[in-house]
């Protein structure tokens, strides 16, 4: 190994300056793309990333970043460049990456106690669980949501939570590196800690007795949302102390789940 | 022709009584698909259907409406059963089309002069109308909280509206049956129209004064939404009486279009 550092040392003087610009290969597969993904990414101290592949479309997008990440004192690899068939081939195919991409670690795991000790000497929280939500347009446009209300924090199950990268890191443009994730093997423990913890409960449910507007709930919240074909699941429901639906009605009565999930947060925030 | 029609209808004995239910060739395109969009296209009486197609799966699932549509009197094909492998073929690649759907043609098209007879008489209508906002998922999802919360109709810019089918149907869930769309060459003129009519023309914008919750508007209101990258055109902000932001802040302030737009038509109607 030692040796190997050595000859790269000694190989990277022939080189062009430029040589961080030239085609690489053995290139990694991105899991962050798109310029918003990416930005958030590259300027989060919490996030380490291994590599950024741009085409120059993409750097002249992405430099002020790359600038303004060295005034902070991030530690970041140089970026590559290289054209845009090759980006193309290392992303899924029709993956809108703008000419940006990263090979990053995912975040650090959190779980319910860390959100509670976060939480703790707030007076109002509002943290968001789904229950089986899984598709990743969906928890992008959640977690996108989630950060503009500044919500504390988002619950997934260990089990069927998607992974926070691809498209709905792109989908959630940014929101990844801003709004805290929590995994939690069983959803209904989880309620109940946070019960214990102060909070309310809310389940939304198309049959709820009273519409969210109608609620005087506490400062503290937990907003419970389910997948849209099944709703949320019978024994996460029972575990909420307040069903609410939104003011919807006629023919198409249900919202899409992201949707929905803005509606709730807004009504539960303003 | 006539001697093709005589062979068709000699040759029509012969076959056994489940004939439709046997696999066809010349099979058309179908331009909506999935359970909800076909049902809700099935079940409108304005909506003019050439074919259905289904598999085994969807007919089970679909059969009651096939079922109610003839309680109805509505005047339709009967149902042709092909296999999946088939169904898929003259689908979109990818689309989740649930084993059924159906060729038709598009409803009759509205203007801005047609919404304005029709909430005429109403004390209190609500009204969108998209700037170019032409992602088929975006439009879908809009028209679904459109129809959730009750809006009178959506406009569109003739030239950048995309077609009613297919993808954004799927998303629209059977709303594309329900609320109604305008087209628009001019939307500043469509804007000027409402205001005559006697509506409020409010624009959607970051930068707006005022939060949406704290406005105090007439009764009858067009919201007026830009596409996510530019936002509304300037000349058509302009035409706006009011400017408003939704109470969103931090690093990722902006929602998805279809969010903004469900917060938008919740605040506005409850």
């Amino acid at each position: 190994m030692k040796n190997n550092k050595k000859e790269q040392k000694t190989k990277k003087f022939p080189r062009k300056p430029s040589s961080n610009h030239q085609q690489k290969d053995n290139l990694k597969k991105p899991n962050l793309y798109g310029l918003h993904a990416v930005r958030e990414a590259w300027l989060n101290e919490n996030r380490i990333i291994h590599a950024l592949y741009m085409t120059n479309m993409g750097e002249r997008q992405f430099d002020e970043v790359v600038i303004k990440a060295k005034t902070m004192g991030l530690r970041r690899p140089e970026p590559i460049i290289l054209d845009k068939a090759k980006l193309d081939k290392i992303l899924p195919k029709d993956a809108v990456h703008q000419g940006v991409a990263v090979v990053c670690a995912p975040l650090e795991e959190m779980d319910v106690q860390d959100f509670i000790i976060r939480t703790h000497d707030k007076k109002s929280s509002v943290i968001a669980l789904l229950d089986q939500v899984t598709d990743p347009h969906n928890v992008g446009a959640i977690m996108r949501s989630a950060s503009a209300f500044g919500l504390d924090g988002l619950i997934m199950q260990t089990k069927h939570a998607p992974a926070l990268e691809g498209v709905l890191a792109k989908t959630a443009c940014g929101a990844v590196d801003h709004i805290p994730v929590a995994y939690a093997t069983n959803l209904s423990r989880a309620l109940e800690d946070l019960q214990e913890a102060g909070f309310t409960t809310l389940a939304m449910d198309e049959r709820g007795d009273k519409e969210i507007g109608e609620l005087n709930l506490g400062n503290k919240i937990v907003v419970v949302l389910g997948s849209e074909g099944t709703g949320i699941r019978p024994l996460i429901k029972k575990k909420c102390d307040v069903l609410t639906r939104l003011p919807t009605g006629g023919a198409i009565a249900s919202l899409n789940v992201s949707n929905a999930a803005a509606v709730a947060f807004y009504a539960l925030t303003s």
